[in-house]
């Protein structure tokens, strides 16, 4: 049932086993958007066997033929129409959307290669980086995915006190700092705080069924859920776009001096202090 | 020139262009070690055309048909010899190294999927996790690679201010320690700082010749720099072996709560706040 005020959700998901956490989880997600009224795309990474290797296949028509330099031929092939067909797909895509769900396990607290691989490719220059408007090159809540949701639904082997404050793998939002920050609010998206599954490994169907319940309350508050206040390049908060204003968050360094307070903003996002206890 | 008590280097790299900053840092890689009388081992990944994606194909030997579970094949895979060759000639070359090297360029603020995909696949459970000692799995700092060192050489194609303390990108070892603390200190090498070229886009060649140089007596100093402190499982500072006990950085989160200060260790190696403003 498509409702008049549906939007478009692209839900990309790196786990070729049906019976998977991840991909229980899938199926909760397509569910629980169809049920809202909202158009839904997938890419199953593994199901459509994606090329993950970023290299001069991706360059059929090189600007040099000399030299390989992915961000000149990048730029080149983007701005010219000279990609590949699956790349160029997989930009329709997101580009369609107006939410991106990546589903992924957290294999050694990262993305599995192949979603990096779709990254690595489909970020292209003068999309995902490199991005211009108003003669700068905009970035970091500007740019070419603008206006577009983001979020991680990651199922993780581990138990949750690891990733506790204090545990010994760090605190899970922290350890996808790269991903959320760094991939998705560079080039432009609100990202939402991660959902995350523990001790993936050995679920038993009544946690499957809580977690699933779980997911899919975050699912259906996709276009609701305050994200996390990464602070926009251009926003103030960096008035050289390279470094953190003396006032801001005065005396900080490290990953969460680049996410604001509450007080800071008028939407009342998720502040740098939540995601440190996530 | 091989002296006896050279020891062996196993140098990781992911970059298929020749002229590429990365690749002129793996000439010095080499050039250095052979010079110093260290054996040097290469995974070249592009030319060797690795496989990134982990996937079924990994496991022709199933322990279960019915559903692909990566750690429970794994395991399977490693303890009956039913690896894929690629995988088990990868894990012999990392065996015979007294240190491991992984030199790639920075893309999305981590590692290229093919490196991802080297990690995902070479690092069995077993070996790299699950690793048992005295009944107990054993893991940050002890583990099947216990006794090696490594170091990331990566070339950054952003300038060096974006990652500083309060730079707009995060600092750099923030960023990667999902992969030094996660991925090297997890099975337990000992882990360097960073080396890093920023810039790595448009370098004249002045500034490659210093940073081949700079790297050069990085290379020199990998069996005696002091390693990143990051705090061992069983030194006693989790001691239930999941969250930091409260005398340990008391009041600390995330991060770089894991890694000591130079007060508490005997041989005074790299503190917090060192990386902080690496």
């Amino acid at each position: 049932m498509q409702s008049p005020h549906g939007k478009t959700v692209l839900i990309v998901h790196a786990q070729p086993e049906p019976t998977s956490v991840t991909r229980q989880l899938v199926h909760a997600s397509v569910a629980a958007l169809r049920a809202q009224g909202h158009a839904v795309l997938q890419s199953d990474l593994y199901a459509m066997g994606w090329k993950a290797v970023f290299d001069a296949d991706d360059f059929p028509d090189r600007a040099r033929d000399a030299r390989l330099s992915f961000v000149d031929e990048s730029a080149h092939a983007y701005a010219h129409g000279k990609q590949t067909a699956d790349v160029e797909e997989e930009q329709r895509k997101i580009l369609a959307a107006d939410a991106v769900i990546l589903q992924f396990p957290l294999w050694w607290f990262g993305m599995p290669a192949i979603m990096k691989g779709w990254i690595d490719r489909v970020w292209a220059y003068g999309l995902a980086y490199g991005f211009r408007g108003e003669g700068n090159a905009l970035r970091y809540g500007e740019g070419g995915f603008a206006g577009k949701r983001a979020l991680l639904s990651v199922a993780v082997g581990g138990p949750a006190i690891d990733y506790s404050p204090r545990g010994i793998n760090g605190p899970l939002e922290q350890l996808l700092f790269p991903i959320t920050h760094g991939a998705l609010f560079f080039p432009g998206m609100q990202v939402l705080p991660t959902f995350a599954v523990y001790g993936a490994g050995r679920m038993d169907a009544a946690s499957m069924a809580q977690a699933c319940g779980d997911w899919r309350a975050r699912v259906e508050r996709l276009f609701d859920d305050e994200p996390i206040a990464f602070r926009p390049q251009n926003g103030g908060d960096y008035p050289d776009r390279h470094v953190l204003a003396d006032h801001v968050a005065p005396g900080q360094t490290g990953l969460l001096a680049h996410i604001g307070n509450a007080r800071d903003t008028a939407a009342s996002p998720v502040p740098a202090a939540a995601l440190q206890e996530a």
